[in-house]
């Protein structure tokens, strides 16, 4: 059975302008990988309403998982869970579960549960909301959509707590070899290789730094043994090559 | 004239099983802030033909312009080329002035040009070539779609080609005031303050990191003088915040 299938929402301008470098996607990436679930495709959009609900519309009805982050805060700019119930067609409003968490949240802190900080009781209708041990503003899963904070701290935490309730798959395992030659000497023989262990999948890294290039051959699958063999075989076409 | 737009296409597994952690969309957000082109979308996909041919038509049609990175390499992976080619509907094949460029190439360095190596002159008609200053396989333009490598050394190499061709718009200016007060304290003045300054964009972009919290609120704009009241008004409500 392949395995399950998912896509990952990044939202926020300080992404798409340069000013932050994204770095939830690539968590998620190997969270997923470990876990048997194939991240297809990512997306990062500006905080622009329409545009959130269009990526989110495409992305759910295409894959098996689709995981946001970004947009959950407190401030004008955090409008994710809106969009997000315009895109499921519920209604969104401070829902008594969330405001409960929050309220007792800042009565310990001392501080004030204002307007601001209601907003991120905000949760859409049949939402279930998602644990955040760091700073308790919670994310929510509806349908197969999971939003998440885009802190990375805090959106760690909300992988860690969704990630045992999704079906995984079967883990992607992978070997890399390092062969200093041009890669295009590598290339024919990496691609008869690749016909003939077509359960398999082979990519090529080029590297070039100080002089020294060659490129990285990863071999991935799902099949330990496998790949041990395509990769020997490999090794041996390349005598100078490194795992 | 509000700026032009762009999206960015990053193509390849490595990206999404996170072997790798792409740093071209990070370098191209920048590059294209400074110059004024209004980046909204990335998307980063495997290399799976019906993937880019669909990801590809649906940017093009909705952007000025569209920068590709990864998948022109030698080999059976660097799928891009053909991929293009189809979402344009042109036809793709060998090229003499790419073929011209290569034969140079592996001739100085004594290496064989081989079938692999001639894969890197498969350019889509009516193509026109972009320049690669590091390792001569050259990108190439077509319509509003721009074709460049994932080697990061490389792809920065293309960039700068291409760039000055390109039609730029104001460059963005940005100011950031770092105020360690909670975000939900930041919250209500920001937003009657983002009200206000209904020209400039406000993000807040909250931290929390060995016991000490805030925000970093990141005003941007196109007008500096319109910047600078705006966040001299902000840092007078936040007497401790810094530039």
């Amino acid at each position: 059975m392949p395995n399950p299938t998912a896509a990952m929402l990044v939202i926020g301008d300080e992404i798409l302008s340069g000013r932050t470098r994204d770095s939830n996607m690539h968590f998620l990436a190997q969270e997923f990988t470990k876990h048997g679930i194939d991240l297809r495709e990512a997306r990062m959009v500006s905080d622009d309403h329409a545009a959130i609900v269009g990526a989110l519309n495409a992305l759910r009805a295409q894959y098996d998982t689709v995981v946001t982050s970004g947009g959950i805060g407190p401030t004008h700019d955090d409008i994710t869970a809106d969009a997000v119930a315009e895109a499921f067609g519920v209604s969104i409003g401070i829902r008594d579960d969330a405001r409960a968490l929050l309220q007792a949240h800042y009565d310990r802190q001392g501080s004030e549960f204002n307007a601001a900080r209601q907003r991120m009781a905000r949760i859409p209708d049949t939402a279930i909301l998602i644990e955040n041990p760091v700073s308790i503003a919670p994310g929510f899963t509806i349908g197969n959509v999971h939003v998440m904070a885009g802190v990375p701290a805090v959106f760690q935490a909300m992988v860690a707590s969704v990630l045992p309730t999704l079906t995984g798959g079967e883990p992607l395992l992978s070997q890399t070899l390092r062969i200093q030659r041009g890669e295009g000497d590598i290339a024919g023989p990496l691609s008869a290789l690749a016909a003939e262990f077509d359960d398999l999948q082979f990519g090529s890294y080029p590297f070039q730094k100080d002089g020294v290039y060659g490129a990285n051959v990863v071999c991935r699958g799902t099949d330990g043994a496998r790949i041990d063999a395509a990769m020997t075989r490999l090794a041996a076409l390349f005598p100078d090559a490194r795992a």
